[in-house]
Protein backbone atom coordinates (compact mmCIF):
# COMPACT_ATOMS: atom_id res chain seq x y z
CA UNK A 1 0.00 0.00 0.00
CA UNK A 2 1.54 3.61 -1.18
CA UNK A 3 2.39 5.34 2.34
CA UNK A 4 1.65 8.58 0.03
CA UNK A 5 -0.61 11.13 1.84
CA UNK A 6 -3.57 12.04 -0.19
CA UNK A 7 -5.22 15.34 -0.01
CA UNK A 8 -8.73 16.70 -1.36
CA UNK A 9 -8.32 20.11 -3.01
CA UNK A 10 -11.90 22.00 -2.89
CA UNK A 11 -11.91 24.80 -5.69
CA UNK A 12 -14.60 27.31 -5.91
CA UNK A 13 -14.49 27.86 -10.17
CA UNK A 14 -11.58 29.50 -11.32
CA UNK A 15 -10.78 33.70 -11.33
CA UNK A 16 -10.79 35.54 -8.13
CA UNK A 17 -13.09 37.78 -8.51
CA UNK A 18 -16.30 34.95 -9.08
CA UNK A 19 -14.44 32.10 -8.23
CA UNK A 20 -11.00 30.34 -7.08
CA UNK A 21 -8.34 32.43 -7.14
CA UNK A 22 -5.77 30.76 -9.63
CA UNK A 23 -2.63 31.11 -8.72
CA UNK A 24 -3.59 30.18 -4.78
CA UNK A 25 -4.97 26.59 -6.11
CA UNK A 26 -2.15 26.61 -8.66
CA UNK A 27 0.26 26.85 -5.79
CA UNK A 28 -1.65 24.65 -3.47
CA UNK A 29 -1.68 21.79 -5.87
CA UNK A 30 2.17 22.46 -6.37
CA UNK A 31 3.14 22.68 -2.42
CA UNK A 32 1.09 19.09 -2.73
CA UNK A 33 2.52 17.76 -4.89
CA UNK A 34 6.41 19.12 -3.62
CA UNK A 35 6.07 17.87 -0.51
CA UNK A 36 5.63 14.19 -1.85
CA UNK A 37 1.54 13.56 -1.20
CA UNK A 38 -0.92 13.18 -3.92
CA UNK A 39 -3.68 15.52 -4.51
CA UNK A 40 -7.34 15.07 -5.94
CA UNK A 41 -9.98 18.13 -6.60
CA UNK A 42 -13.40 18.40 -6.22
CA UNK A 43 -15.83 21.23 -6.68
CA UNK A 44 -19.28 21.76 -5.77
CA UNK A 45 -21.72 21.18 -8.94
CA UNK A 46 -23.59 24.39 -8.64
CA UNK A 47 -23.93 27.46 -10.62
CA UNK A 48 -21.77 30.05 -10.13
CA UNK A 49 -23.71 33.48 -7.69
CA UNK A 50 -22.51 35.42 -11.01
CA UNK A 51 -20.09 35.93 -13.23
CA UNK A 52 -17.62 38.91 -13.42
CA UNK A 53 -15.22 40.33 -16.66
CA UNK A 54 -12.25 39.72 -14.90
CA UNK A 55 -10.73 42.71 -17.38
CA UNK A 56 -13.24 45.28 -16.24
CA UNK A 57 -14.34 44.32 -12.69
CA UNK A 58 -18.43 43.80 -14.02
CA UNK A 59 -20.99 41.01 -13.53
CA UNK A 60 -22.08 40.29 -16.94
CA UNK A 61 -24.76 38.29 -18.21
CA UNK A 62 -24.02 34.90 -18.21
CA UNK A 63 -24.09 31.50 -16.12
CA UNK A 64 -21.20 29.17 -15.41
CA UNK A 65 -21.01 25.99 -13.43
CA UNK A 66 -18.60 25.56 -10.76
CA UNK A 67 -17.59 22.17 -11.21
CA UNK A 68 -16.89 22.79 -14.78
CA UNK A 69 -15.13 26.40 -14.21
CA UNK A 70 -12.62 24.53 -11.99
CA UNK A 71 -11.90 21.97 -13.99
CA UNK A 72 -9.92 24.40 -15.65
CA UNK A 73 -7.38 24.53 -13.10
CA UNK A 74 -7.88 20.80 -12.81
CA UNK A 75 -7.11 20.24 -16.57
CA UNK A 76 -10.02 17.69 -16.58
CA UNK A 77 -9.09 16.31 -13.65
CA UNK A 78 -12.21 16.90 -11.10
CA UNK A 79 -15.11 15.46 -9.37
CA UNK A 80 -18.14 16.55 -7.83
CA UNK A 81 -18.07 17.72 -3.86
CA UNK A 82 -21.03 15.26 -3.20
CA UNK A 83 -18.92 12.33 -3.89
CA UNK A 84 -16.22 13.16 -1.15
CA UNK A 85 -15.89 10.97 1.32
CA UNK A 86 -13.38 11.78 4.04
CA UNK A 87 -12.33 8.21 4.40
CA UNK A 88 -10.45 8.01 1.59
CA UNK A 89 -8.19 11.25 2.23
CA UNK A 90 -5.23 12.52 4.84
CA UNK A 91 -6.45 16.07 5.13
CA UNK A 92 -8.74 18.70 2.99
CA UNK A 93 -7.77 21.91 1.46
CA UNK A 94 -9.43 25.38 0.36
CA UNK A 95 -7.48 28.04 -1.76
CA UNK A 96 -9.40 30.86 -1.69
CA UNK A 97 -10.74 33.44 -4.18
CA UNK A 98 -13.96 35.07 -4.24
CA UNK A 99 -15.72 31.86 -5.41
CA UNK A 100 -15.15 30.84 -1.68
CA UNK A 101 -17.80 33.76 -0.53
CA UNK A 102 -19.81 33.62 -3.11
CA UNK A 103 -20.42 29.84 -4.07
CA UNK A 104 -19.40 28.09 -1.35
CA UNK A 105 -21.13 29.84 0.87
CA UNK A 106 -22.67 33.62 0.55
CA UNK A 107 -20.09 34.78 3.15
CA UNK A 108 -19.56 38.10 0.63
CA UNK A 109 -23.41 39.17 0.92
CA UNK A 110 -24.52 38.10 3.87
CA UNK A 111 -21.44 38.20 6.15
CA UNK A 112 -21.52 36.52 9.69
CA UNK A 113 -25.35 35.37 9.16
CA UNK A 114 -24.12 33.75 5.85
CA UNK A 115 -25.37 30.04 4.98
CA UNK A 116 -22.82 27.22 3.78
CA UNK A 117 -23.28 25.08 0.42
CA UNK A 118 -24.33 21.75 2.04
CA UNK A 119 -21.79 19.40 0.51
CA UNK A 120 -19.00 22.01 1.23
CA UNK A 121 -20.43 21.83 5.13
CA UNK A 122 -20.85 18.39 4.56
CA UNK A 123 -16.83 17.69 3.97
CA UNK A 124 -16.02 20.08 6.88
CA UNK A 125 -17.48 18.57 9.08
CA UNK A 126 -17.31 14.76 7.80
CA UNK A 127 -13.44 15.45 7.74
CA UNK A 128 -13.54 17.30 11.01
CA UNK A 129 -15.49 14.56 12.64
CA UNK A 130 -12.47 11.59 10.98
CA UNK A 131 -9.97 13.58 12.43
CA UNK A 132 -8.42 15.05 9.43
CA UNK A 133 -6.55 17.96 9.22
CA UNK A 134 -8.33 20.78 6.87
CA UNK A 135 -6.12 23.93 5.36
CA UNK A 136 -8.02 26.99 4.00
CA UNK A 137 -6.17 30.06 2.22
CA UNK A 138 -7.27 33.89 1.65
CA UNK A 139 -11.41 34.26 2.46
CA UNK A 140 -11.73 30.82 2.39
CA UNK A 141 -11.28 30.68 6.82
CA UNK A 142 -14.48 32.64 6.84
CA UNK A 143 -16.65 29.08 5.53
CA UNK A 144 -14.61 27.17 8.12
CA UNK A 145 -15.45 29.50 10.71
CA UNK A 146 -19.19 29.45 9.97
CA UNK A 147 -18.94 25.68 10.01
CA UNK A 148 -16.49 24.74 12.91
CA UNK A 149 -17.62 26.73 16.12
CA UNK A 150 -14.79 28.79 18.27
CA UNK A 151 -12.15 27.48 15.39
CA UNK A 152 -9.11 29.71 15.42
CA UNK A 153 -8.31 31.33 12.19
CA UNK A 154 -6.63 34.71 10.29
CA UNK A 155 -7.81 35.97 7.29
CA UNK A 156 -4.58 38.67 7.36
CA UNK A 157 -5.74 41.99 8.85
CA UNK A 158 -8.98 43.36 7.07
CA UNK A 159 -10.26 44.77 10.13
CA UNK A 160 -14.00 43.89 8.84
CA UNK A 161 -13.49 40.68 7.84
CA UNK A 162 -12.31 39.67 11.27
CA UNK A 163 -15.24 41.46 13.11
CA UNK A 164 -17.83 38.83 10.69
CA UNK A 165 -15.42 35.68 11.68
CA UNK A 166 -15.43 36.43 15.32
CA UNK A 167 -19.17 37.48 15.11
CA UNK A 168 -19.76 33.93 14.00
CA UNK A 169 -18.27 32.68 17.66
CA UNK A 170 -14.39 31.74 15.84
CA UNK A 171 -11.14 33.57 16.96
CA UNK A 172 -9.46 35.53 14.42
CA UNK A 173 -5.63 36.17 14.52
CA UNK A 174 -3.58 38.85 12.80
CA UNK A 175 -1.20 37.78 10.42
CA UNK A 176 1.16 38.66 7.61
CA UNK A 177 2.51 37.13 4.48
CA UNK A 178 3.66 33.47 4.73
CA UNK A 179 2.30 33.02 8.27
CA UNK A 180 -0.41 30.22 9.06
CA UNK A 181 -2.43 30.01 12.27
CA UNK A 182 -2.61 26.69 13.71
CA UNK A 183 -6.03 25.37 15.88
CA UNK A 184 -4.13 22.62 16.95
CA UNK A 185 -7.27 21.37 18.46
CA UNK A 186 -9.75 21.30 15.63
CA UNK A 187 -6.82 20.19 13.25
CA UNK A 188 -7.29 23.47 11.09
CA UNK A 189 -4.67 25.95 9.69
CA UNK A 190 -5.09 29.36 7.73
CA UNK A 191 -3.46 31.78 6.09
CA UNK A 192 -3.77 35.26 4.36
CA UNK A 193 -2.43 35.07 1.17
CA UNK A 194 -4.20 37.55 -1.22
CA UNK A 195 -6.40 38.59 1.40
CA UNK A 196 -3.25 40.78 1.67
CA UNK A 197 -1.44 43.09 -1.29
CA UNK A 198 0.58 40.35 -1.74
CA UNK A 199 3.21 39.30 -4.54
CA UNK A 200 2.91 35.60 -6.45
CA UNK A 201 5.81 34.54 -4.65
CA UNK A 202 4.61 35.32 -1.32
CA UNK A 203 1.77 33.37 -2.50
CA UNK A 204 3.45 30.69 -3.01
CA UNK A 205 5.14 30.74 0.67
CA UNK A 206 1.82 31.11 1.85
CA UNK A 207 0.52 27.79 0.33
CA UNK A 208 3.83 25.61 0.77
CA UNK A 209 3.47 26.69 4.51
CA UNK A 210 0.22 25.93 4.90
CA UNK A 211 0.91 22.72 3.19
CA UNK A 212 3.26 21.75 5.82
CA UNK A 213 1.61 22.75 8.73
CA UNK A 214 -1.64 20.69 7.16
CA UNK A 215 0.36 17.72 6.46
CA UNK A 216 2.23 17.58 9.78
CA UNK A 217 -1.47 17.60 11.60
CA UNK A 218 -2.05 14.22 9.20
CA UNK B 1 16.36 53.67 -13.05
CA UNK B 2 15.40 50.52 -12.22
CA UNK B 3 17.77 47.63 -13.61
CA UNK B 4 15.19 44.87 -12.93
CA UNK B 5 14.69 42.95 -16.35
CA UNK B 6 10.81 43.20 -17.69
CA UNK B 7 9.12 40.13 -19.61
CA UNK B 8 5.78 40.56 -21.58
CA UNK B 9 4.27 37.53 -21.34
CA UNK B 10 1.00 37.12 -23.74
CA UNK B 11 -1.99 34.69 -22.57
CA UNK B 12 -4.33 33.03 -24.77
CA UNK B 13 -7.25 32.98 -22.70
CA UNK B 14 -7.96 30.80 -19.34
CA UNK B 15 -7.69 27.12 -19.45
CA UNK B 16 -5.66 24.23 -21.35
CA UNK B 17 -8.44 23.06 -23.89
CA UNK B 18 -9.56 26.33 -25.20
CA UNK B 19 -7.12 28.72 -23.53
CA UNK B 20 -3.50 29.25 -21.86
CA UNK B 21 -2.42 26.26 -19.92
CA UNK B 22 -3.32 27.65 -16.18
CA UNK B 23 -0.56 26.06 -14.44
CA UNK B 24 2.07 26.89 -17.17
CA UNK B 25 0.79 30.35 -17.22
CA UNK B 26 1.05 30.50 -13.70
CA UNK B 27 4.57 29.20 -13.19
CA UNK B 28 6.00 31.11 -15.79
CA UNK B 29 5.08 34.53 -13.77
CA UNK B 30 6.02 33.05 -10.76
CA UNK B 31 9.32 32.07 -12.34
CA UNK B 32 10.30 35.38 -13.78
CA UNK B 33 9.17 37.15 -9.92
CA UNK B 34 11.37 34.24 -8.47
CA UNK B 35 14.74 35.50 -10.96
CA UNK B 36 14.03 39.08 -9.73
CA UNK B 37 12.39 39.88 -13.28
CA UNK B 38 9.01 41.71 -13.39
CA UNK B 39 6.42 40.93 -15.77
CA UNK B 40 3.23 42.58 -17.83
CA UNK B 41 0.70 40.34 -18.86
CA UNK B 42 -0.85 40.85 -22.79
CA UNK B 43 -3.63 38.71 -24.61
CA UNK B 44 -5.38 39.65 -28.01
CA UNK B 45 -8.30 41.20 -28.08
CA UNK B 46 -10.17 38.51 -30.01
CA UNK B 47 -12.84 35.99 -29.58
CA UNK B 48 -11.80 32.41 -28.71
CA UNK B 49 -11.60 29.84 -31.27
CA UNK B 50 -14.51 28.29 -29.28
CA UNK B 51 -14.92 27.26 -25.57
CA UNK B 52 -14.88 23.88 -24.17
CA UNK B 53 -16.39 22.88 -21.34
CA UNK B 54 -12.84 21.37 -19.10
CA UNK B 55 -15.18 18.47 -17.93
CA UNK B 56 -16.64 16.56 -20.24
CA UNK B 57 -14.06 17.97 -23.23
CA UNK B 58 -16.65 18.91 -25.35
CA UNK B 59 -16.86 22.08 -27.17
CA UNK B 60 -20.02 24.35 -25.75
CA UNK B 61 -21.92 26.98 -27.68
CA UNK B 62 -21.01 30.16 -26.14
CA UNK B 63 -18.63 33.35 -26.55
CA UNK B 64 -15.56 34.16 -24.67
CA UNK B 65 -12.97 36.70 -25.13
CA UNK B 66 -9.44 35.86 -25.17
CA UNK B 67 -8.52 39.15 -23.29
CA UNK B 68 -10.88 38.86 -21.14
CA UNK B 69 -10.38 35.45 -19.93
CA UNK B 70 -6.90 36.28 -19.27
CA UNK B 71 -7.82 38.37 -17.29
CA UNK B 72 -8.88 35.56 -14.80
CA UNK B 73 -4.95 34.78 -14.86
CA UNK B 74 -3.90 38.07 -14.78
CA UNK B 75 -5.88 39.28 -12.14
CA UNK B 76 -7.11 41.98 -14.03
CA UNK B 77 -3.99 43.24 -14.34
CA UNK B 78 -3.34 43.26 -18.68
CA UNK B 79 -3.15 45.05 -21.48
CA UNK B 80 -4.38 44.25 -24.99
CA UNK B 81 -1.62 42.75 -26.98
CA UNK B 82 -2.22 45.54 -29.86
CA UNK B 83 -0.48 47.80 -27.16
CA UNK B 84 3.13 45.90 -26.73
CA UNK B 85 5.76 48.02 -27.95
CA UNK B 86 9.13 45.59 -27.37
CA UNK B 87 10.93 49.08 -26.67
CA UNK B 88 9.81 48.55 -23.22
CA UNK B 89 10.42 45.14 -22.57
CA UNK B 90 13.51 42.68 -22.16
CA UNK B 91 11.95 39.88 -23.47
CA UNK B 92 8.67 38.12 -24.57
CA UNK B 93 7.38 35.19 -23.30
CA UNK B 94 4.36 32.51 -24.24
CA UNK B 95 3.06 29.36 -21.96
CA UNK B 96 1.35 27.26 -24.18
CA UNK B 97 -1.96 25.41 -23.58
CA UNK B 98 -4.56 24.65 -26.65
CA UNK B 99 -4.99 28.85 -26.76
CA UNK B 100 -1.62 29.08 -28.50
CA UNK B 101 -2.68 26.42 -31.42
CA UNK B 102 -6.24 27.66 -31.62
CA UNK B 103 -6.44 31.78 -31.03
CA UNK B 104 -2.92 33.08 -31.35
CA UNK B 105 -2.85 30.91 -34.70
CA UNK B 106 -4.56 28.21 -36.33
CA UNK B 107 -1.77 25.46 -35.99
CA UNK B 108 -4.15 22.93 -34.22
CA UNK B 109 -6.99 22.83 -37.43
CA UNK B 110 -4.30 24.09 -40.34
CA UNK B 111 -0.84 22.65 -38.85
CA UNK B 112 2.30 23.82 -40.95
CA UNK B 113 -0.34 26.12 -42.87
CA UNK B 114 -1.68 27.73 -40.22
CA UNK B 115 -1.81 31.59 -39.72
CA UNK B 116 -0.91 33.70 -36.68
CA UNK B 117 -2.89 36.32 -35.09
CA UNK B 118 -1.58 39.56 -36.41
CA UNK B 119 -1.04 41.35 -32.90
CA UNK B 120 1.17 37.88 -31.93
CA UNK B 121 2.95 37.99 -35.49
CA UNK B 122 3.84 41.67 -34.76
CA UNK B 123 4.90 41.09 -31.18
CA UNK B 124 6.81 37.97 -31.99
CA UNK B 125 8.63 40.13 -35.66
CA UNK B 126 8.94 43.32 -33.26
CA UNK B 127 10.96 41.65 -30.13
CA UNK B 128 13.11 39.55 -32.51
CA UNK B 129 14.04 42.75 -34.91
CA UNK B 130 14.54 44.30 -31.85
CA UNK B 131 17.32 41.76 -30.64
CA UNK B 132 14.58 40.98 -27.31
CA UNK B 133 14.51 36.86 -26.51
CA UNK B 134 12.16 35.28 -26.85
CA UNK B 135 10.38 32.12 -24.69
CA UNK B 136 7.71 29.69 -25.64
CA UNK B 137 6.31 26.62 -23.95
CA UNK B 138 4.24 23.91 -24.45
CA UNK B 139 2.44 23.98 -27.99
CA UNK B 140 3.74 27.91 -28.20
CA UNK B 141 6.94 26.71 -30.30
CA UNK B 142 4.78 25.64 -33.35
CA UNK B 143 3.86 29.57 -33.55
CA UNK B 144 6.99 30.65 -33.18
CA UNK B 145 8.43 28.05 -35.79
CA UNK B 146 5.54 29.86 -38.49
CA UNK B 147 7.46 33.45 -37.89
CA UNK B 148 10.90 33.33 -37.75
CA UNK B 149 12.26 31.50 -40.24
CA UNK B 150 14.85 28.23 -39.69
CA UNK B 151 14.11 28.28 -36.09
CA UNK B 152 15.37 25.87 -33.67
CA UNK B 153 12.72 24.87 -31.43
CA UNK B 154 11.22 21.95 -28.96
CA UNK B 155 7.49 20.62 -28.25
CA UNK B 156 9.17 17.31 -26.75
CA UNK B 157 8.66 14.23 -28.53
CA UNK B 158 5.05 14.23 -30.70
CA UNK B 159 6.33 13.02 -34.00
CA UNK B 160 3.67 14.55 -35.70
CA UNK B 161 3.54 18.04 -34.24
CA UNK B 162 7.38 17.91 -34.83
CA UNK B 163 6.73 16.99 -38.43
CA UNK B 164 4.56 20.15 -38.73
CA UNK B 165 6.73 22.32 -37.64
CA UNK B 166 9.75 21.29 -39.89
CA UNK B 167 7.48 21.61 -42.63
CA UNK B 168 6.78 24.96 -41.88
CA UNK B 169 10.85 25.04 -42.91
CA UNK B 170 11.94 25.14 -38.48
CA UNK B 171 14.28 22.69 -37.10
CA UNK B 172 12.81 20.57 -34.18
CA UNK B 173 15.03 18.99 -31.27
CA UNK B 174 13.73 15.82 -29.60
CA UNK B 175 13.77 16.87 -25.46
CA UNK B 176 12.18 15.13 -22.26
CA UNK B 177 11.12 16.80 -19.00
CA UNK B 178 12.65 20.33 -17.89
CA UNK B 179 15.18 20.71 -20.81
CA UNK B 180 15.12 23.92 -22.98
CA UNK B 181 16.27 23.94 -27.03
CA UNK B 182 17.67 27.36 -27.43
CA UNK B 183 18.64 28.82 -31.03
CA UNK B 184 21.16 31.61 -29.55
CA UNK B 185 21.11 32.46 -33.04
CA UNK B 186 17.29 34.42 -33.42
CA UNK B 187 17.22 34.15 -28.98
CA UNK B 188 14.47 31.81 -28.97
CA UNK B 189 13.74 29.52 -26.02
CA UNK B 190 11.60 26.54 -26.18
CA UNK B 191 10.32 23.81 -23.67
CA UNK B 192 7.84 21.02 -23.48
CA UNK B 193 5.85 21.31 -20.83
CA UNK B 194 2.40 19.93 -20.90
CA UNK B 195 3.35 18.50 -24.58
CA UNK B 196 4.35 15.41 -22.69
CA UNK B 197 2.73 13.74 -20.27
CA UNK B 198 4.12 15.82 -17.02
CA UNK B 199 3.44 16.19 -13.20
CA UNK B 200 3.00 19.46 -11.61
CA UNK B 201 6.54 20.25 -10.44
CA UNK B 202 8.05 19.02 -13.89
CA UNK B 203 5.95 22.09 -15.22
CA UNK B 204 6.99 24.26 -12.36
CA UNK B 205 10.55 22.91 -13.60
CA UNK B 206 9.82 23.54 -17.07
CA UNK B 207 9.20 27.12 -16.53
CA UNK B 208 11.91 27.52 -14.30
CA UNK B 209 14.59 26.55 -16.79
CA UNK B 210 13.48 28.52 -19.81
CA UNK B 211 12.58 31.50 -17.94
CA UNK B 212 17.06 31.23 -16.67
CA UNK B 213 17.72 31.05 -20.45
CA UNK B 214 15.53 33.62 -22.05
CA UNK B 215 17.06 36.31 -18.71
CA UNK B 216 20.14 35.33 -19.64
CA UNK B 217 19.78 36.23 -23.16
CA UNK B 218 18.76 39.45 -22.42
Amino acid sequence: MSTQKKVAVVLSGCGVFDGAEIHESVFTLYAIAKAGAVYEIFAPDVNQHHVVNHLTGEAIEEKRNVLVESARIARGEIKPLSEFNPIHYDALMFPGGFGAAKNLSTFAFEGSGCTVNSDVMKAIIGANKAGKPIGALCIAPAVIARVLEHVEVTIGSDAGTANAIEKMGAKHKITTHGEVVVDSNLKVATTPCYMLDATITQIAEGAENIVKAVLEMV
